[in-house]
């Protein structure tokens, strides 16, 4: 039984936010796109500006969506290990080391002849199966491959510690590191240590004469014959999400990186059918699948990854068009869900068409719901909102703003 | 071989920020003066407003210019001492022990006769040459006259610590104190104590039969026959701007104290010839060098001291005139260096003529270059910028914004 008295959808377009693009007569990918359900709650709701960690900062989509849900980036996120880890989809639990990877190609004295392996492409799943899942002095080990060369290795277990050095030699025709512990006399890092220097000797033994490789032999290709770890990092135990604000939630995610990030936060996760990350995502599933999450639980959080990957690709006809997609999302949402709630629409950062990278220029911000003030702004985008009456806000505002309107956030004082 | 994609300004019009003056129509001094450049670059470009530090508090320059260069003035700024020391133009170095001083009249007996010497205002640079300079158990001894009875001292060399007395007695009738550790197990202080203690004795014997001293006492005034320090405080160890930021970086300075918080952040300094620091100021002499630091560096920091006086002088007219020839500096630079750069031009704190000091109201701010959002701002004074789309804004936000624009911020997360 909730004690919620509105439910609560956090819908956020990835790196939205943009500049003002010549070839769409110097307007921004938001403000040219036709968005008529956007415009609307726009018009009913408030607006304003955010960022989503400060003024100006660069925000990765993991840091932000860390600040976004009320988890300052600066503690949580120590060393980039275990978001690495959640970004190619892997579970990370608080306490959790993680640690950045090369499949790399050594001789037989375990010399570094290749540190990526030939940029490997192919065979690295089936290298991984190889060594996931295994057990060293009681330490679980997993690893999985992510795009090229690179992977990911989280060790789960008591009695471990990030402070080891890397194995990696970051350098061609020199030996492999043995790991050891930063501080000689701290005897979880000579454990952590021992058991990253076991792990990387049974991926040579395992991987030497692996099918994948024998193949890559007979092609002339650097074989992937181990792996290299570095950059370990603690993932750090957070309160979970629903305990903190005392609300059930789910995240329905589309990518591997936000499905991490929520269950390392503590939230469910429903995938939505066809929602596939790119730019041919199923944006009616999305909402289908929005409208049944906001049925079965009090908070809700949904990145759609499309706007993102065109400000990447410096496509701002394509944003503009993948935007109007979106704002049809929210309609047949509003179809779907017609109970009373509390909608935020905004992104995690700006990704313009000019940089093709995120920038540090703040995101709209639009909220919709029952018993708000209210405000003049008539349209949503860049321009509009800045003039809204929630003004200048930051990422880690919005998870209050939205529980003190839900009715489950607790009074702080009498 | 800079990596930065642009350069930037960042030109800061010392006290400018105003109130409403009768006299003026009830308008600013900003706002009544004639500035058609500001003005076009507020309407081309966004507008804000900005509280050095906090909404309300009222800065001053050393703590606003250590805000606005990102260092958080809670942290750094501990003790006065090593900001009055460099306020007088002294070299301070992190790690460095400062104190504020009087020259004072004392007995044989060293009972202070009067504090202030008199408020002795000649003379005092010839005492202070007697005993700058000087080394006490391997500590370098710098001392340098400020206005009237006031001077600074600084200390530097290995194991050192400003927790220790005051020497000063703060009254009249009252012999001189020792210093000594506040922690009398603390053997830094105890050496630090008894550095001090040398160094007042030492004033004393080469001050009593100064050639400045029996002058005055053939006037009949008292004699400045010692120095009592008060307010010990260590320069914090800075990360230098140019490393933190990955920038060359260079102050174009009018002030002592300016000059001073630059090179203690590790930027280099420039001097505008016939720059005075005074509402005299070779305004077009200052608009050349910048183009020339422009040239040479990535980043340029400016202060431009005549505005401040102004408001603490009540002199609303001669501000607003100055504010124009501020204008016309801004005006000749963009002439001067003609390539595509960010210029943020605002002010450390307002001095309204009406308060004839600091007082906490916001700064308009305004933000120029390629490829900004823009806003609905038509001209650069406080009431336009409090509706410019930058919103309100705090010092420690203006470089993350100008660095992630120049290209030279890292991305935080992925």
């Amino acid at each position: 039984m909730s004690k919620a008295r509105y439910k609560a959808l956090l819908l956020i377009a990835d790196g939205m936010g943009d500049r003002p693009v010549p070839e769409l007569d110097s307007k921004t990918p938001l403000e040219y796109a036709s968005t008529p359900t956007l415009d609307r709650l726009a018009r009913e709701g408030e607006c304003g500006l955010m960022d989503p960690i400060a003024p100006g900062i660069r925000a990765g989509s993991d840091t932000a969506h860390l600040a976004i849900l009320g988890y300052d980036p600066y503690k949580v996120y120590q060393g980039r290990g275990p978001f690495e880890a959640l970004g190619i989809g892997m579970e990370v639990r608080g306490g959790d080391i993680a640690l950045r990877c090369n499949f790399s190609t050594v001789d037989e004295s375990l010399r570094v002849v290749d540190r990526r392996a030939g940029r490997i492409t192919e065979g690295t799943r089936a290298l991984a199966e190889a060594v996931n899942g295994i057990e060293i002095e009681g330490v679980q080990c997993y690893f999985k491959e992510s795009v090229a060369h690179r992977g990911a290795l989280v060790l789960r277990g008591e009695n471990l510690s990030p402070h080891i050095s890397d194995v990696d030699p970051h350098a061609e025709g020199e030996p492999i590191h043995e790991s050891h512990a930063l501080d000689p006399n701290d005897p979880n890092a000579i454990r952590t240590a021992r058991v990253v220097n076991a792990f990387v000797k049974l991926s040579y033994e395992r991987f030497k004469d692996h099918p994948v490789n024998q193949e890559r032999r007979a092609q002339g290709l650097p074989p992937a014959n181990i792996i290299l770890p570095r950059g370990a990092g603690i993932a750090p135990v957070l309160q979970p999400f629903p305990e903190r604000h005392g609300v059930s939630a789910v995240a329905v995610v589309e990518t591997g990186l936000i499905r991490g990030i929520a269950r390392f936060v503590g939230m469910d996760t429903m995938d939505a059918p066809r929602a596939t990350g790119g730019v041919d995502t199923d944006m009616l599933s999305i909402a289908e699948t929005l409208a049944e999450a906001l049925r079965r639980y009090d908070f809700v959080l949904c990145n759609v990854k499309a706007p993102d990957l065109c400000g990447h690709d410096g496509n701002a006809r394509l944003k503009a068009q993948v935007i109007e997609r979106f704002d049809t999302l929210v309609a047949r949402l509003l179809e779907l869900y017609a109970e009373p709630f509390y909608l935020m629409v905004t992104a995690d950062h700006s990704t313009p068409c000019s940089v093709r990278d995120h920038s540090g220029d703040p995101v709209p911000l639009l909220l919709y719901g029952p018993d708000l003030r209210g405000d003049e702004v008539l349209k949503y985008h860049e321009y509009a909102c800045a003039r809204g009456g929630m003004g200048r806000l930051r990422g880690g505002d919005l998870v209050p703003i939205l529980t003190q309107l839900m009715g489950v956030q607790e009074k702080f004082g009498a």
